[in-house]
């Protein structure tokens, strides 16, 4: 990027509000996921009006612009693919507003999901969505990628969070989408546009989503199975049954040992587990508790505990949010990766889905772990394997098509929650073939971002060969990580 | 429209399956809303193959295509405003797949939606909104408007209901858009686009909803009060205590007496009555059902009761539902009029929002009825008027910017469920302006309507003076009644 761009921005925002240096630029050229590609320069936008200012820049010269909360993302939907400019929106954290009495909260994108959520727990509150990496993930980028988390099945996604948004357009204009009412039927819902379009359709600025009363109790049912497919089973019969828990969660034998190993949070070594929380008035807890244990038991339980206490509860929560980070750390040499890790699938399809991506890691010798949000279908598949052989990552891209031919398969979809990014956009381009999806996203994308300035390279729009095309973090040999080191200066 | 048009389709569809006979065109010229504009042609698809032909016939010779459910519309969303084709879709009506596994349906657009739900109840399920035209909507038009009714604020509106959606879009292509899982992050959610777009942007010949559990018991609590801002108030103060009941009635003393009046069904007569449903478990029914009933006379109410008898509970809702039709009855000459009746403001302010409609019948001599989903802030205002007297015609519409102008100035907006169509457009693209949604509403429909074939002249395509420009139901005169008369042959 020419030097006069930046100084140019650096006028407009304070030259402290911005960075070129190579050390900003690499942090900020990854997420975390594999991905890797450097900006040309960071910027920290403080209000709305620095967001304008720069979209206007951007347009005007045709630069790219990659929108960043935490830089949370597993599947590259903050890596700038193409360089140019990326905005940081953490400085925009202001909880504007919370109002209990028309049940909504205002806030800028940068706010991180548990400081608001920790704002809302005094009035008795909370905000439903529940990313297991609540405590640095911003709401920016939740919308970005319509997160959900475990609660998504009683309360909702973000996209149903969603009331109103405030969006500076891809031409620098500001614009105020949908409204601040627990319903409304006043035109097209374009809110719900920019959940989801990961930053390809404008720059959120500010947003107004729904809050939910606290349930006066949580109680949390810790059910453990000799098989994985009795476990899948056991979640389909609990809904079935017309439960409504406000999460199921499952981990098979491989994340099991991995958080027992890393974390030492003693769960039961089994096949696999399932957690199901139940909220609502405490009598309801205990029963709706009670009688579910009985389902699970139905379903070949081998042990079935219930707790309501806070500290054993959050116990078994931190050892499930610990998944993710304590897998890397199983076996040394071999690292988890999120390359097929977001299916979700129709409940029925569960124990199915587990048996067929099983076969694919026997079929590869590779290891792959499976948790997730099982009472909505989302399984969180990881793939283990060793980045430093070369031979690894066409395997690996192999056994992925054919873990994502399975999902496709069963009626699933290539991702739950964490959106398609980079990882996902072959397997998601696949699912859409003669949908007529793909090419009415482009009609909208070209509608509404002419210049094709906003988060270029993902979703459809990322190129065929993804592994190759983007830069790999992880180092395959020692030769290409050289060649990759370079890659990065170009 | 040329005969050889009307040739083609017969030829295309079956002679059987169109009409174009004088009575007819008359009766698909109206809707339940005040507008009437005579199509040239009726055709009755029997599936999706008819309806791409019929809309590749549309878009070569530029003729408008409306798409029409049961007609059940108050603000003439389905009057074919510029003549061309209405596509009657109730011969769609197959209920394709009920999986309460997998917890969704896949239905036609013409099911009607009591007719789904009375299948789903056999399995212990249903399917959520409520509107209270279930007997006759078809979900095809409760997808076209966003349809709620009075469980929204619980489980949502049919918005949140929709997973996945095929569309014949305006070029006739057949697209697919969202997939049948409960949750997913995979692109554009495009199947939301269409939900609330009333016909504008395609034809949607099938969808996917997501079903609930049947609550396993129900109850209503009947509140009534002496003064309708108190019953506002102690909607306001029940969420705020956090309850989440399944639905919050509020009818003023306007709608009581038309309802008592009319169908004998002896609400208490006072200012205004609240009826609250909860549901869940039966021990959390009575308990939740205690303590908000002791909210409601905290609040000042003069008498409060509770029933879990189904026939009583069935006689209050009878009632409810009973309202829109009653209204008419109240005064010989007088009729019920549905100009400006949609409204939703936030929780907060639905008391002083009924004080400003109650100010602005007063100022103008005029009578005004309030009813509705109080629980999500959806007040229906019912303006009843003479329509033979032309004086009346020009009030009522001041009436109207008026209240709306009190609406939009609480913070509320122009519809909450049942769509823009004709009568709200003004005030529609009053609430918008400034906010960039018509820009980038007309945007979208120019990028995936290019002809602007689909439903012309609604939402913010309505012409500028609405009442005037369409072709109007009610004589407002004998002189004026001959002249709309023979502008119906026009």
């Amino acid at each position: 990027m020419m030097s006069d761009v930046i100084k140019e921005i650096a006028n407009a925002v304070g030259e402290e509000n911005i960075s070129w240096e190579l050390a900003d630029l690499y942090v900020y050229g990854g997420d975390a996921s594999i991905h890797h590609s450097m900006p040309d320069v960071v910027v920290r936008p403080r209000g709305v009006e620095d967001v304008q200012v720069v979209i206007k820049i951007a347009y005007e010269r045709n630069l790219p612009v990659t929108v960043r909360g935490s830089g949370t993302s597993l599947s590259g939907n903050a890596v700038p693919m193409r360089g140019g400019i990326v905005l940081d929106m953490k400085s925009m954290n202001r909880i504007k507003e919370i109002n209990t009495r028309d049940m909504y909260a205002v806030v800028e994108p940068g706010v991180i999901n548990d400081d608001l959520n920790a704002m809302l727990a005094e009035q008795g509150f909370f905000f439903p969505p529940t990313p297991a990496s609540g405590k640095v993930a911003t709401i920016g980028g939740m919308i970005g990628n319509n997160a959900s988390g475990m609660r998504a099945g009683k309360y909702g996604a973000t996209r149903d969070a969603l009331l109103q948004v405030k969006v500076v357009l891809p031409n620098g204009d500001l614009a105020t989408f949908g409204t601040k009412n627990l319903k409304n039927s006043s035109g097209y819902h374009l809110e719900k546009l920019f959940v989801g379009s990961e930053g390809t359709l404008g720059v959120i600025v500010e947003a107004t989503i729904k809050i939910a009363p606290l349930p006066s109790k949580r109680g949390v049912i810790l059910a453990s199975y000799s098989s994985v497919y009795d476990a899948g089973r056991a979640v389909g019969d609990i809904l079935h049954n017309r439960y409504l828990p406000s999460a199921i969660e499952i981990m098979d034998s491989v994340c099991i040992r991995a958080v027992n190993t890393a974390m030492g949070v003693g769960l039961p070594e089994c096949d696999a587990i399932l957690l199901v929380e139940v909220d609502g008035r405490e009598e309801s807890v205990q029963r709706d508790a009670m009688e579910i244990a009985e389902i699970c038991r139905r379903n070949g339980a081998i042990d079935v505990k219930f707790t309501v206490d806070k500290n054993e509860m959050e116990k078994l929560w931190k050892g499930r949010r610990g998944v993710l980070p304590s897998l890397s750390r199983l076996e040394g040499g071999i690292v988890s990766t999120s390359l097929a890790d977001d299916m979700n699938v129709p409940l029925s399809k569960i124990p199915e889905a587990i048996k067929r991506f099983q076969d694919v890691a026997r079929k590869y010798g590779i290891i792959v772990g499976t948790y997730g949000h099982a009472g909505t279908g989302n399984l969180h598949t990881k793939v283990l394997f060793n980045p430093a052989r070369k031979e690894n990552w066409e395997k690996i891209r192999r056994a992925m098509a054919e873990i994502y031919g399975a999902v496709h398969e069963l009626g699933g979809t290539t991702s739950g929650e964490h959106g398609i990014g980079i990882s996902k956009a072959p397997f998601f381009v696949e699912e859409k073939r003669g949908t007529g999806t793909i090419e009415i996203m482009k009609i909208i994308k070209n509608a509404l971002d002419r210049k094709g300035i906003m988060n270029p390279g993902k979703l459809c729009w990322a190129p065929e060969d993804f592994v190759m095309a983007t830069r790999l973090r992880y180092p395959v040999d020692k030769n290409n990580f050289e060649e990759e080191m370079s890659n990065e200066e170009g």
